[in-house]
Parts: structure tokens; sequence; C-alpha cells
């Protein structure tokens, strides 16, 4: 949680950023202005970050992209960082990217998103946009993993599989043992993919809910309190009680909110707001770090 | 002093941002990225920006100037703020200034400088630049203000002025006192405007020496340590021993060092390096508050 703010930061809340960290990914969130800085103070280095993922192209959303793309050339980052965004945004990527003058040398990959859209992160990732309801173009990210199988040790033990068989078996699917070919699916079970949805800026939708829909975690803006529902509503935000709302009807596991308008310096009161709806809710602190919940078994 | 850092941001320095406030106006010099945060964690509203210095376009000095312009909206700040930078950065200040989407209200005036330039600040100051020695168009800011005349008590009893008589003598250079004429010359004496320069990134040149001559308070950048001589001229920067030597052959009165390398963590560094050359020197720290010195006598 690299900034929780919403439009104006505060003494205690940077802008917009959030990083995960997922196996060998980092996908960056909304890095709102004052990201690069945020990264040094929760001792994160810029080459930890893979992809970049925009909702919307205001300026809590974005205006720390010039810092963090300066930087990877800086530091000499050598994979490549792709860069996410709603299509209709081209223009300020445009400006952000080359908004000073620098030796751009990192390999940064621009790949705007259509509404609702999918790209392949790696072999076990994939990355999808839905377009929300916001002031502005925007959309929110669900990220998920494949389904897998996870190795049994009794069952192995039952076939007789050990040491580098166990190897081959989850690579090639089948492993031969004395004289008998054993397959995946007798050492092992079936494995749930991790789901993961980042939902910012917009008001209560079904896209919302689609992205949001038995995700493991949920990061979702909460600008404000049920009782400022009018101003929500007019300036196109959630309130935590929507939030929380949105967590329980899509079935998401862990919900934690972001997003927090300077109207209210303690994120309690979100949490006390959400609790009420939602049980395992995190109203986020600066450079906390909050884990995705266990793999269900 | 809302930032000190050069090229990277450290966990204690943020990039720059220095505000100078002059009776009623408030110059920001180099407003580097978080400068909007700086400004909020000083206890500074954005309305005290009159005006906007931008050395040159490198990110470390520029990079916060789409929060600023964007945050005069959303204030609502009612007068305007005049923007300059040298005039061949024009390009990035233009995607700098639409760099996210926003509700553009403030009146944002773009008036760029022209190497060696002069542009009246009010009635009493005058600004100038001068092109500096860095690897990209640079130039260093110089702020007179105008000689005036310091009233003084003894001459104006002797006169027999008091009252609305010492207002009617200041606005109007004379006033009929008893059937006498008293000029303002008779009851005041010369009063030194007060000089302000700000030389940021650059090699040692003429030009810091033009800009920096009997100022009364001067902020220079001080990157390097002279045990570093050669990264200083390589990469166009001055080392503390050459800022205070800058301050000492130009007749400075008080010297602030700034714009630090993230290799000294530890200001006091450049500090005992300048110290044995010119002796009112500090080295800032973040959100110090440093006085000009008083006006001579």
């Amino acid at each position: 949680m690299l900034g929780t703010a919403s439009q104006a930061p505060t003494r205690y809340r940077n802008h917009n950023g959030y990083l995960l960290r997922w196996d060998g990914e980092g996908l960056l969130f909304d890095p709102g202005e004052g990201t690069q800085r945020q990264l040094t103070l929760a001792g994160i280095a810029v080459s930890a970050i893979t992809r970049i993922c925009v909702t919307h192209l205001h300026g809590d959303h974005c205006l720390g992209l010039p810092g963090v793309l300066q930087r990877l050339s800086l530091d000499g980052v050598q994979h490549p960082v792709t860069v996410h965004y709603p299509a209709s945004g081209q223009v300020y990527v445009d400006r952000l990217r080359r908004a000073s003058i620098y030796d751009e040398r990192a390999d940064v990959r621009l790949e705007p998103m259509e509404g609702d859209d999918t790209v392949t992160v790696n072999d076990s990732l994939t990355l999808s946009t839905r377009t929300l309801d916001h002031r502005v173009d925007a959309v929110g990210y669900r990220l998920v993993e494949r389904d897998g199988r996870r190795l049994l040790p009794d069952r192995l033990e039952a076939a007789g599989l050990s040491g580098p068989e166990v190897g081959r078996v989850q690579r090639e699917g089948s492993v031969e043992v004395g004289g008998r070919r054993v397959g995946l699916h007798e050492v092992s079970e079936h494995r749930r993919g991790q789901r993961f949805a980042f939902v910012m800026d917009t008001r209560w939708c079904d896209a919302a809910l689609e992205l949001a829909a038995g995700v493991d975690l949920l990061v979702c803006e909460s600008t404000f309190l049920e009782a400022e529902r009018e101003l929500a509503d007019a300036y196109g935000h959630l309130t935590a009680a929507q939030a929380a709302s949105l967590a329980l009807e899509a079935g998401v596991r862990r919900l934690v909110l972001a997003h927090f308008s300077q109207r209210h310096p303690d994120e309690r009161e979100y949490l006390a707001e959400a609790r009420q709806i939602f049980p395992d809710v995190v109203a986020a602190r600066e450079l906390d770090r909050i884990a995705l919940p266990l793999r269900r078994r």
C-alpha cells in the first residue's frame, strides 16, 4: 500500500500507489504522484515492477508514472515493463511518458486496454479489464491464476514416486515407475488458481461485481462513508458500506479499503462501517503489506 | 525547503522544491515530484504560490508541476500564477500542464525566459535569468528588490511630521507641514533592496557569479563533495566547496546548500566542507525554514 489518499494527499497519506507481488511479477496499480519515493520508503526497488496498470487518467492515479518510468531507465532495469491503461487515455500516457528530459533506456511497452479486454501476463496469469462507471473512462483489473494440481504426499508415496520423478510427473503429466505409468491426476488434486481484483474510482455497477467475483483479495476504493452517499454518487465513488456490499455479493474472501477522502483522517471510520457488512476487511494504512489469504484446501 | 534531493529521492529527502515567501509573493522554485504533498507537510496552502520558476526540464526539477497546477484549480485559487522556464523547454511544460485529466480553472500564465531575461514581478521586485552550464538548457534566477528609503524617527520628529503625514511623505515624496514643504529625503535614508539568487544544476560559470553577485541569500546546488569533483564536472554540477567559493567570490551574505546526492545521507558532510570557505552557510534539511538575513543598516 504505497499510498491511500484520493484527490488530495494529506500529512499521513500519499496519493495512490499499490504494488502487488505475485511470484516473479510486480504489478504496480495507479501510481499517483510520489510513488517513486513511496517505493523507497517501503524498501522496494523499481526493478520489482514488471507491469503497471492505470485505471484512469485522473492525476491522483497516474501523476507518479513519469517518475517511475524515468527511474526504470536511471536504475538500468533490463526486463520489459508493460503499461496498461484505458485506450482513450493514450494522449495523457504519451505526455506522461515524455514529461521531462531523460535518457530513455528502459524497455517500456504500452498496451492500452479496450474496455473489456484480456491479456496474458505469463503461463499462469491473465489480466482482464472491465469498464467501470466514473466521471471519465475508467477500468478495473482482475488477475486470474490458472488452476493447477496440488501434489499429495501420501499418494506420491503409495505410487512409489520420489526424488526427480516428482518434478517429472508435474512437468510431463505422467512418469514410468517400476514398469507402470503413473499419471499426475493419480498423485495430486485440483488446485484452484488465486484471484485478485483492483476496483478504483467507480459508482456501484455490474462491471465491479464481475471483476470482484470470487476473488481471494479485492482492493477497492472507499472514498466516502455512507453518510456522504450523495457525494459518492455525484462524484462517481463508493462508500465503505458499498465496497463491503460489493465484496459480500461478489463472494470475495478478503477486502482491502483504500482511496480515502481527506475528510476522514482516521481510516478506522471506514473499517467500522464496512465490518458491519463484511467481516474480513482491512482499511489500508500507508506502507501496509497485506497478504492474499492462503489458498483454499 | 520542500525537498533537497537531487536525481533520486531518499528516505529522508524528497525531490527538489523551494518556496520563497516575500511580502505577498510566493515564488516556488523547481517543483520536483511530491512538492504538492511537501507543501501540506510544511503547512502551506498552494494559494501561497504566485509564481513558479523552473530552472530546467530534468524530472527532479519539474515533475511536481502537474500536481501543483492541478491543485491550484482544485483549491479554487483566484489570483494568477505565472510559470517561468527556459524557452527551449516549452514542449515539456505543455505536457506537464496537461499531463492528466482535470478541470483547469486556475489562471496559469506561461512566461518562458529567453536565456538572459528580466521580468517585473511587482512595483518593487524584478526577476532575472542567466543561462547556466548544465547538460541541458538551464537558467538560474535572481530576484532584486528596488532600493527604497528608510524613515528615521528622529528626523521625522525634528521636522514635525506625525500621524497621517508620515504615510503621505512616503507615498508623495514630500508633505507641507506648518507652511514648510518637507521632502522624503530629509526624513529618511537610502535603503538598499534585498537580493536573492537561486542557482541549481550547473558547472562553475560566470553566469552563476552574476546571479549571485551581492545577494543577501543564495540557494545553491551542492550535489557532490570536492572528493567527487570529476563526477561533478562530468554531470554538470557543483561541489559544496565550489558553492562556497561562489558565495565568497560573489559577495553573498548567506548561503544555503541543497540538491544533495543520495551518496551522502548526512547533509553535515556538505556543511563541513563549505564552512571552511564561507562562514554563513546552511545545509538545508527537509522542511527547514531559512530567513533572509536582516536588512543591512
